[in-house]
């Protein structure tokens, strides 16, 4: 019995940032190869931190979704996650036994060699006779930031589909590095040009940078584009503009294979985690009785559990909409009812007005996507097994730009953990509050906040570089 | 049986502007000269267009507790409460019909003849000795903002003293229009001067504005001045500063008085108002039974009633702050977590930590503090008796500032009421959401919105002055 982790950057800021995860998940999931398939991130829940508790089993595959190797598959993930690891992974990854799981980190997706595949896929997509005569291949990356390591896996990749000979031509060309994706007039002769930006999403930049640096215009994917000073007709390109990798529906079979590698000899997976079945099944007992969590509802009825916002016990059906599976019930409220990102799901701003009628094996799901290790640390707490990670522990820990929370007052944490936290279940622990019961023990709101998390973290930071406005959301 | 309706600004951004007229609320509630007194807002709740509601009897007097005439007491109260009058109010006061009661509406208390010696009171507590040789008083007005008519009173009140002799001087003071509070050196002639703020409260004026004008320096009431150029020891005057008038619990006798006086001839008083009772009596049956209110769960308990947060709900008493008394309840409550000011009561922000025991007596004012105007206004929706008013009205009625908001488009309004109403327990008829059952039918977030707030009427206003920004409350 295995778990595999997908792990993302997520945002603090902007809802979209996590669904490419989320839909590798799904993908993943219905394929039915792991017996239990999470997402992770750094800056949503469930957060890198709490990850790990919410698995299922104690034989732990983590796949960071990103496309470089670098600051945040070397530094952050394994750091946050608590690997014991800093620096470079190994081509097979890293093995670890912690808190009774072991745990596999692989490299990212974006650096498996099957990802040459992809770029082909992409290419094709765009331009399906692309015989190898006068057609150019460009392949784009961002080029290095901070410590990713972009343009590696893009030079290697440029080379390997150069040897196959393919296209006439094969360049690699970057955002923020030279060669820059500007002077591709000057480097590229074929009359036909594909290009595939080397990405994890569409966003911004392929949608809006890479396009502008070419000196293309529109959105559409086939340009013509004809250099200055050369007579009309002559030297004119077709440029052929692919979607990015990172969303191809092969990154799955990717994501299987450097699953299936870091298994390396185990056949066999895990077991059940015991602390995490204990805690799962001590809150499927409360949900048979019918269970208040947080803001929500849980009532049995007939075999199956209705899950809705407390404020709408005893609304009718017919006025609430419908959810049947945990994924619906998660993409439903992902936002605030004023259509705001949740990137901290117990803020107490949950959405009203749905249901979610689930069965008895994905109740659990539905409630981890509400309240994600919610159940774990609170049975832990219930059970006075709870660890917390002091203010000082967690500010010792930020690297980048966050280091400098490691500056802040006792005063100024406590002054922004006031404002920031007020609108959140979560009592926190960390920082000395005392949490006697939880809603294990009938008290619906009590919810234990083991350490600071990212939202607050980068809320301290703000305050430390003196950016922090008023923390009222209105303008007058 | 009269119900006495104590009527002031309030404020969207600002905790304690209403602290004032909860004071002299709760003054007159211990001295029982009525059988019921009430608050009301512009900017805070209840509202004045949800305050008549709110009232037990069918005989209410309403006292606006402002310091002059102007445009509140003369445009804003009078229309946002349907009195049916506009413009100056005569000394005897306005009295009308509306809805099945008998509604007076007084002067301003600033304005009555009783506040002279409110004056003289605020000068014997800086100058016990005030004997009138040498001894000059000084009455500080605002000046003419907008329509208010401060300087009257004013001049009015100095004059009447000037006349009885008490002081060698008596002048009158403005902040900003002529006579300025700058020019008093080359005003007053005696080497004791006494003044006295003739202001509602004490705030940025009274404790920052007047002493810097005044060119005093720190915040003690006795100052020595020395005017420049003149010889050390001569012309030097000492300066006594008085608190403002508004604050002198004297005003509570003039409150008295002006309601007696808008009694005039009437001495029987009112009745129960028939829907008020219709609606606490059905509230009252539900909160027996066990209630759950919005964010509240009220639980019958030896004869008590148990209030507090839902998320409270089991929470042991030790480890709550308890509240024995509806004012307590309501100062506890004024707060978020946060700390951030609530004007509007059903904004999904109640705090927890807290339960109020109350009697079977005190339990309505506490709900009403909690919730104004819910219960009346859920009890008419359940019954289908609710009137709303829709957005055109209530843009149509709005007067000085807020009056481009009758400009903003249904798409700005409905944008910002996304937004702003997002976070609120109340679903907005007045925009044609149905609700088709309430609390009363057993859905503790089922309550009415029976017209845009001042709150929203505000937003929408920076809307369309294209001032408003990101809805969001976090700063990155």
């Amino acid at each position: 019995m295995r778990s595999l982790v997908l792990v993302g950057h997520g945002s603090h800021l902007n809802a979209e940032s996590a669904s490419a995860v989320y839909r590798y998940a799904e993908l993943l999931r219905s394929r039915g190869l792991f017996d239990e398939v999470v997402e992770g991130y750094w800056k949503e829940e469930p957060s890198l931190r709490q990850v790990l508790k919410t698995c299922t089993y104690t034989d732990v595959t983590i796949i960071p979704m990103f496309i470089s190797e670098g600051y945040f598959t070397e530094t952050v993930i394994p750091r946050e996650m608590g690997l014991g690891h800093q620096g470079v992974v190994p081509r097979e990854g890293v093995a670890r036994t912690l808190g009774g799981r072991t745990v596999r980190y692989t490299l990212p997706y974006g650096v498996h060699p099957a990802m040459t595949e992809v770029i082909l896929e992409r290419a094709r997509e765009v331009l399906p006779d692309a015989s190898g005569e006068d057609t150019a291949l460009i392949i784009i990356g961002h080029g290095t930031t901070r410590n990713e390591n972009s343009n590696k896996v893009v030079h290697q990749n440029a080379a390997l589909l150069r040897e196959r000979g393919l296209f006439s031509e094969v360049h690699a060309l970057f955002l923020d590095e030279e060669p820059k994706v500007t002077s591709w007039r000057e480097t590229v002769k074929a009359r036909r040009v594909v290009m595939v930006p080397f990405f994890a999403s569409e966003g911004w930049h392929t949608l809006e940078t890479i396009p502008e640096d070419l000196g293309l215009e529109g959105t559409v994917t086939v340009f013509s584009a004809q250099a200055d000073g050369v007579p009309e007709g002559q030297g004119e390109q077709t440029v052929y503009y692919g979607k990015p990798v990172g969303t191809h529906p092969a990154v799955a079979d990717v994501i299987v294979q450097l699953a299936e590698e870091a298994r390396g000899a185990s056949l066999t997976g895990g077991d059940r985690s015991p602390e995490h079945q204990a805690a799962w099944n001590a809150f499927m007992a409360l949900a048979q009785e019918g269970a208040r969590l947080g803001e929500i509802l849980v009532t049995p009825h007939g075999g199956l559990f209705d899950v809705r916002h407390a404020l709408d016990e005893g609304r009718s059906s017919e006025t609430l909409v419908t959810l049947v599976t945990p994924d619906g019930l998660r993409d439903h409220t992902r936002l605030t009812e004023s259509g705001e990102h949740r990137p901290v799901h117990t803020l107490r701003n949950l959405r009203r007005g749905w249901r979610a009628v689930l069965s008895e094996q994905d109740l659990p799901r539905a409630i981890h996507s509400l309240y994600p290790a919610v159940i774990e640390e609170s049975y832990a707490c219930q059970t006075h097994a709870l660890r917390s990670t002091p203010w000082p522990t967690t500010a010792r820990r930020q690297t980048g730009i966050y280091s400098k929370v490691q500056k802040a007052t006792p005063e100024q944490v406590e002054h922004v953990a006031h404002e920031v936290c007020g609108g959140c279940l979560k009592t926190r622990v960390w920082a000395g509050q005392r949490l006697n019961q939880t809603f294990f023990g009938g008290v619906p709101g009590a919810i234990p906040c083991a350490e600071a998390c990212t939202f607050l973290v980068a809320e301290i930071r703000e305050e430390v570089a003196g950016k922090r406005g008023q923390a009222s959301g209105h303008s007058h």
